[in-house]
């Protein structure tokens, strides 16, 4: 390790050396040091905390964010969120990263960071000097071009944007006959401008969630970001899930017009906001990489997601297609193009083509599972010589939704329980330490398992008549376990599980359990020939696979085989931005793999009965 | 010949069998029935006047413009003009090609309509029954379209432009799964239909001459035209000639947007009227093709002309480009291409491109010679083994500019002049045979010739002084020539030639011969090699080939080796429009010339000081 330089030493792991504008917590899973984190640096997540023991000068400033995150108590004990905190200056930094922020071995979180790709953008930067034109050599502007741009970095029948071409006189005498032009994918040009621009190069990546927008402003010459920011989707005001949006895009051409300026509009401001930070101008934007489902993916580029929502459920395109990003209104590069990466179906979209990209499965040997948890979930079984998917729609019981004191993984919410098997008391662990509001999904699973394996319910999800415990609240409408005490919550109520929502759960997981085995069914495998489960997705990444396999929603394959993929969508965008390759490959990925629609499944109706008991009606003997 | 439909008998020539909907003229030239014509069918010239002796009820109505253009007493004689009268019922009709109409034989007009071009447009429709998308068969829109246009025309790896994608998912839909599709150059589907839509196919054509504009609307599956207008150029109030209008435009990117927009609008209007006229709607309009001189060129494209007007007169592009319309404002279909027809130099353009291909030198094994004769004049030396180009700019004379009574070629012109050698008396004939107001570019070029001939001026364009005719003016400050006496004309004055006007005329013939001679200086061939010469637009047409050759124009060629190509920019364009194989061809030619520049060629100068005598120096025993 050369001594100049930012060191930074993680006290008891390791010392690393340091890169100036990068924050902690990209370092740290750079060089495999885990360090929780939900939102996969996104900074919403205020998971990743972290204590600067020394050296805090060549940290970037305390924000108010992280004001806001951490009580004064931890902030004068030096507490930090490791995505805020950019390094800056050389020398030392002390950083100790407190229990709470280990991850969880099995918590490998694979975010975008991670995924190491081979940078090759698809648009380039040529530096050309181009010889002056005299009456001796008459090559017309753009011939002369053509020539120099060949004979220098052997691109031939290159075409020019339109825009590029009406500029062109003028440009190329202004600057003396020096440009840099831009060019995509060998065929393009799409810019050219005065002089040696080529160390200006950027693109966009959008991950567009249902529910939120994660961009991406990217260096294309280093593949760094250099700024990322996140919004809530402007679209869910019309709709919180999918299946509402896409009814109210159905409803009227005007809606889905809505539902796209939101979106496009939301995208300018951030990449103004971006640009800003940055200091880049938007022009020099010159692709954008989208990646989100199937019917985000469609109301963004302005297609009706109308047939999507109607029986048999298709994509009008599931290629990954490339628009002049002017066509959509999105302010960038007047040239630039949008490229949206594939779909393989209505329900599967970019978003599971990401998780498969980030996984490895379509590379591997080894025959892999991969469930993408959500609302809608998605599931993919296969290896490097055939892929099987399937979705099926769990329900908004995995965000809270539909339980009593259900609520999304904000802060506040309680995101893991245990419940004591001899005393049937509860423990719960809460995000940003404070006082509980409401649980959510990751510890909606954890209840269900506990009260399984406390024998509080049965393989019904019945509350067993026969105890006598205090957390247990019975009335005849309905029974209620008890998982924090009004005065240990913040809402001064009780925080219960229900039957009804024990009920709820099982038909989530039965959901997804018949999606499992419907692609294992179909490719005639069983569980014991599963060498890998990958659990993707914002909510695959923190739920706790024991719990999940204790309710039956995968089949028995061991912990040690269970990989976590985190939402992949950012990072399958931003890899794409920065890649031919990932883009080559995403579509070998759409070309290859199957779709197996679960509604017409010969024994679709026989596994989803059996797999709403606990954990699963053949499956009584499973280890719990 | 058959027995039903129109039959066309050509009093004393042929009987031809008519075509319903097609106008006498073009009729007659497909026929090689010699018509008198100087606006190649567009309306404009009303030389091409014939007597209907019978059957004038299977004749379209008389026209507004030909009750101006034709005299009351030659409306009662059954006068009509072939270009506006349409074949429109069946029976026979007798028509008599009066003296006055006959085209002089060497005077082999080949306008567009001449030219045989192999019907092979870059857009091409198909129909396609897809199979309904099913829960069994869930390919997605996009790739279901491909499948079948694949299975049943081979085509593979297209794309899809970004209105017809968003259009797609309802109209497949609506239409029920039967659909037309749009297929430009076998590469992008540029929309999609509702049902069977092939029979309807367009595209418009334009030539865009420095003051004309002449459109045409074609039938793509026929390769007819199914109408044709013609506006005067708009620019024109900013710089009759190419040169002012390059230096307006190059004043200020205003100006050029201003002289832009002109075009345009006029574009517009006159794909309207066509539509209108046809019953055509503009969105069935799916390729433009667009031939002009390179300013014109640029302008249209909205590129600036400016360093086609500074030295070394550059243009920005020469190949072939394809321009979304809507990028340029055309209101045709939304995803719809405007083609721009090849440039060689700056004052070389697709309009003489247009003349190589419809002379087809470039395919010949004859050396031949082609002059486009104009403000600018082209002048194009090879056969299909090299052609060399030079362009030389010969000044506003040709077009009747700087000369006293100069006009240009329209109705009161005189368009011929002769005098007789023995009494030095003029004759003359005018266009529309009415009272003349001045003399045109033809009639210019004969009286030059005739006053050499009649030994009236010297080989120095010098009035002889020993001559003692009342047709020679003379005062202290010039002496003229009386081509028509004041109580013959329309405005009631001499209509004269003067000395400075043969001045003019020698300083235009010098700079036309200059070109000739440095080009065959340049290949090395004398006038005994050239075995064509091809005298081109709209001037070249009509100009009297001896009288050019006599003043010197160009060198001894026997005048049965002269041939005459038409104004071929529009018949270019309307090639390029219907036949992917002339825009190949186009851009071979495009490829394959040498272009001379004339102001740095060594014998330059020596050349222009002995082309500037009556006929050429060196050919004084040159026969006259
Ligand atoms: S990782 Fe820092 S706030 Fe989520
Ligand atoms: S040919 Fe008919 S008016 Fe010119």
């Amino acid at each position: 390790m050369s001594n100049s330089g930012p060191i930074l030493n993680f006290e008891g792991i390791k010392k690393v050396k340091g890169i100036k504008g990068k924050d902690i917590l990209n370092i740290a899973v750079n060089e495999n040091i885990y360090i929780s984190s939900i939102c996969a640096g996104r900074g919403s997540c205020a998971k990743c905390r972290v204590i600067i023991k020394k050296g805090e000068e060549n940290l970037s400033p305390l924000t108010n964010l992280e004001k806001t995150y951490l009580s004064k108590e931890e902030l004068e004990q030096g507490y930090r969120l490791a995505c805020y905190t950019k390094v800056i200056g050389d020398g030392e930094i002390l950083i100790y990263i407190p229990p709470e922020s280990r991850a969880e071995p099995q918590k490998m979180l694979i975010s975008g960071i991670q995924v190491k790709v081979k940078l090759n953008p698809v648009v380039k930067k040529y530096f050309l000097k181009l010889p002056k034109a005299t009456l001796e050599d008459m090559r017309q502007d753009w011939e002369r071009i053509c020539d120099v741009i060949k004979e220098n970095y052997g691109l031939k029948d290159l075409s020019i944007s339109y825009e590029a071409l009406i500029n062109l006189p003028n440009v190329i005498r202004e600057s003396q006959w020096c440009i840099t032009v831009v060019v995509r994918d060998n065929k393009e040009v799409l810019w050219i401008e005065k002089g040696d621009t080529t160390a200006r190069l950027f693109g966009f990546a959008i991950d567009v969630g249902t529910t939120k927008l994660a961009g991406y402003l990217v260096d294309l010459n280093t593949g760094e970001v250099l700024a990322s920011t996140s919004y809530p989707n402007p679209q869910a005001t019309y709709g919180g899930d999918v299946a509402s949006r896409v009814a109210f895009a159905m409803k009227d051409q005007k809606n889905l017009s809505l539902l796209n300026k939101l979106v496009i509009d939301a995208t300018n401001e951030m990449i103004m906001e971006l640009c800003e930070k940055a200091k880049v101008k938007p022009e020099e934007i010159y692709e954008i990489s989208v990646a989100g489902n199937t019917a985000m993916h469609h109301i963004y580029f302005g297609i009706n997601p109308k047939y999507i929502g109607l029986s048999p459920y298709l994509p009008t395109i599931g290629q990954g297609i490339s628009i002049k990003a002017k066509e959509l209104g999105i302010k960038v590069n007047k040239e630039a193009y949008t490229y949206g990466l594939p779909n393989i179906a209505g329900f599967v979209g970019a978003d599971a083509v990401a998780d498969i990209l980030a996984s490895g499965i379509h590379k591997s040997d080894e025959l892999s599972l991969l469930i993408d948890i959500g609302t809608n979930t998605e599931i993919v079984l296969g290896n490097k010589d055939r892929l099987v998917s399937c979705s099926t729609p769990a329900g908004p019981a995995i965000e809270g939704g539909h339980i009593k004191y259900g609520m999304r993984a904000e802060i506040g919410a309680i995101e893991h329980v245990w419940i004591d098997p001899e005393t049937h008391e509860a423990g719960y662990k809460v995000i940003g330490d404070v006082k509980p509001r409401g649980i959510c999904g990751s510890a909606i699973i954890d209840t269900v398992a506990h009260l399984y394996k406390a024998n509080i319910i049965d393989s019904n999800g019945t509350f067993r008549s026969n105890l006598n415990s205090k957390r247990i609240k019975r009335d005849t409408a309905n029974t209620e376990y008890v998982i924090a005490w009004a005065d240990e919550t913040a809402i001064n109520r009780d925080i219960t599980f229900t039957a009804k929502d024990v009920r709820e759960i099982q038909l989530v997981k039965a959901a997804i359990r018949t999606g499992v085995n419907a692609v294992m069914d179909y490719m005639k495998v069983t569980p014991k020939d599963i060498k890998r489960l990958y659990l993707a997705g914002g909510f695959g990444t923190y739920v706790d696979p024991q719990s999940a396999r204790t309710i039956g929603m995968y089949p028995d394959i061991p912990l040690e085989r269970v990989r976590f993929v985190g939402n992949a969508a950012g990072a399958g965008a931003k890899a794409a931005l920065i890649s031919k390759e990932i883009r080559e490959e995403a579509e070998e990925v759409r070309k290859k793999i199957e779709y197996l629609e679960l509604s017409i499944y010969p024994k679709f109706l026989e596994i989803f009965m059996k797999a709403t008991y606990l954990p699963f009606k053949e499956d009584l003997g499973f280890p719990i």
